[in-house]
């Protein structure tokens, strides 16, 4: 069977980011940037003031002196002129800081009379002015292809002048439910039957990664049912499929799927839980076969789909984002298979994350997984640990889970 | 000056949650539920096993016993008869536990013979069967209101035979850019004349916090440019502006909007960056004024538009996500305004958030706030603090930004 670290890096060495698309600024928050923002102009583009007052030269702003103001500069309407010996402009937030001007009296230091200003305190040459530049130059590369955009980043891409940006297509993800006894939501549900669960999850998992679902048609238990789903799959960049992936009689999508071409690099990982992963291509199309169980669905999901649609998406890194965490509780010696136990957090005194296994862990309970926060990685063969050790987790609140 | 918590719970309580609105399943992933999700049905809907193999009497049960397979039960198709005294049923992983059967022999444990199967180990009465209600039961309360639904919760939704959710209204955030000098991105700019970057930056901040943001045309800085466009945020829960929030000549909204009915409670508090702050009324619609510069703007969206948007989005806890972190450098003692300070963080050993304040603080420079990763907040008059120290941080990857 095959450790979990090296079932990821052949999954993520087989795939490749899907290309670039244009999209209006507002649509690109939250997707992946292809290509650099360079910003297209100089920001501030000149000497602004930082605060309201006045523009006056450094050499007149002795305390008590009385200067003439010989005009206005509100933002966005430059004073025209030029700030000569003896005179002073009003200014305000934003605004161009006059030619000849290199100080600032603050409003509230400054006296105004009649077509005068006296200062009550002197000026300090150059503060209060933002020079021109002090955010960013033309031709700076501020946002780097690879980058998830935020708010601010799309701000800043705002700030830079761009309306359009270059990012990387949405991975389509195709999920693949099959089972004789799964029927959909809201749907007549015979003796025996389970309500479909995982398709919905990991459909709602794609949109938190990023990517588009699209759900095909629940396959029976049967060759040609899967076949005939599964081909509905071509154009995505990613068929996913839930349940079949183990060797009973009964599981038979590497069966359905071998007369149409899948070749599979690898079914069975050394996890828990999660055993039975079908990894491998359906003639262009990746195929990512998980288990059935909703829990070892969701969480080989966030161990290898993650990854997966992050390579797709064009993240730089794909690794799941593993934290360190304190015991608040004992564990007990791990098997031979790495485990993900389903974990509560609290936080310590310091902000590290203290973490406790839930008591349960039957990998048909998704009502556990619903209520954990982070699944607690336990190496192969790690030993029994007391409470006040590091171990590893994954909280669920970062992985869109 | 209002203190920063104050004005906080003067916009929570000036706010109420919007109403239901019923959404297909899929739709409901990342929305605030609205009504409780009981559970339709009992989950698993009998007693199921959990590994393919062979059901049978727990009396018949000794290593090497040899039974006669009267049936089989794949899941979906549960087995009709009873198990009786000397037989087993072939089962498969999911499938209805068959009456009469209280015990499943693992098929690796089984030698199958011509209509036989003979046990090379004994089995244990229960072990590997799901007993009926192991997840849950129906009626239980699976998912409470006021939960931002995850894909485990669309996948708990699911199994419990939901196709509809009752989630909230999303929240739908008028935003206002004031200011002579702002242009849209890609449109001709005037000199003096700056990038529209906050509205853009705000609308992204709303979509991240799950609800709709309405752009409204950019107001000029005269009256009644700034009447206009405020005048179409009606219908909306919330209307943002940004610009034009301080007192200098040409910071209109107040101004502008007095005449419309706006009913100010406040417009000062005792931050930085930020101190011009309108909260208030224009008729039914709450009134954000955020200020003008980029990072005071976000900043303020960070503390007072979050937490307005979580009470409008029907979230039980409004608060920002104050984190504790340890100094990774020296900060020196703060002034009489409560600071937020742009900072980076690292993890140490155990995991703990370890926090370096950025060096250039400039409230215009959107560039140092798009490169940081957390805002470290510094309480009025807090003391100077040397390295190692615990302090209060929000993680911008945790607020949307």
């Amino acid at each position: 069977m095959l450790p979990v670290e090296e079932a990821r890096a052949r999954i993520l060495a087989a795939l490749s980011p899907t290309g670039a698309e244009t999209v209006a600024l507002p649509e690109a928050w939250n997707r992946v940037l292809a290509a650099p923002v360079a910003a297209r102009l100089t920001q501030p583009p000149a000497a602004l003031s930082a605060m309201d007052g006045y523009a006056l030269r450094a050499g007149d702003g002795a305390a008590g002196a009385t200067l003439r103001v010989v005009g206005s500069a509100p933002a966005g309407h430059p004073f025209a002129g030029r700030v000569g010996p003896g005179e002073a402009v009003r200014i305000f937030t934003g605004a161009v800081l006059p030619e000849g001007a290199d100080a600032i009296l603050l409003q509230e230091d400054a006296e105004a009379g009649d077509g005068v200003v006296t200062l009550r305190e002197a000026v300090r040459p150059g503060r209060w002015i933002r020079p021109e530049g002090l955010d960013f130059r033309a031709g700076d590369i501020l946002l780097h292809p690879g980058r998830r955009l935020t708010a601010r980043d799309i701000g800043l891409a705002a700030a830079a002048n761009h309306p359009w940006l270059s990012v990387h297509r949405a991975p389509r993800i195709a999920i693949l439910a099959t089972g004789d006894e799964i029927v959909l939501p809201g749907e007549a549900l015979p003796r025996g039957g389970i309500v479909s669960s995982n398709a919905h999850a990991l459909a709602a998992l794609v949109r938190a990664y990023g990517g588009q679902p699209v759900l095909l048609p629940i396959a029976a238990d049967r060759v040609e049912s899967i076949a005939a789903s599964a081909g509905a799959a071509r154009g995505c960049d990613l068929l996913v499929t839930t349940g079949g992936a183990s060797v009973g009689e009964h599981d038979l999508v590497q069966k359905a799927l071998a007369p149409l071409g899948l070749a599979v690099d690898f079914w069975k990982i050394a996890m828990r839980p999660g055993k039975p992963l079908i990894w491998g291509r359906l003639g262009e199309t990746p195929l990512l076969g998980l288990p059935g169980n909703p829990v070892s669905a969701l969480t080989c999901a966030v161990l290898f789909l993650g990854p997966a649609m992050a390579r797709l998406g064009g993240l730089p890194d794909a690794a799941p984002p593993f934290r360190r965490a304190v015991t608040a509780a004992a564990l007990p010696q791990n098997d031979a298979r790495e485990d993900y136990l389903r974990a509560f957090v609290t936080r310590g005194e310091a902000g590290q994350l203290m973490v406790t296994a839930a008591q349960r862990q039957d990998s048909s309970m998704l009502r556990v997984l619903a209520g954990a926060e982070a699944l607690l990685r336990r190496a192969p063969h790690a030993p029994a640990l007391p409470q006040g050790e590091t171990v590893e987790i994954l909280l669920l609140s970062e992985l869109g889970l």
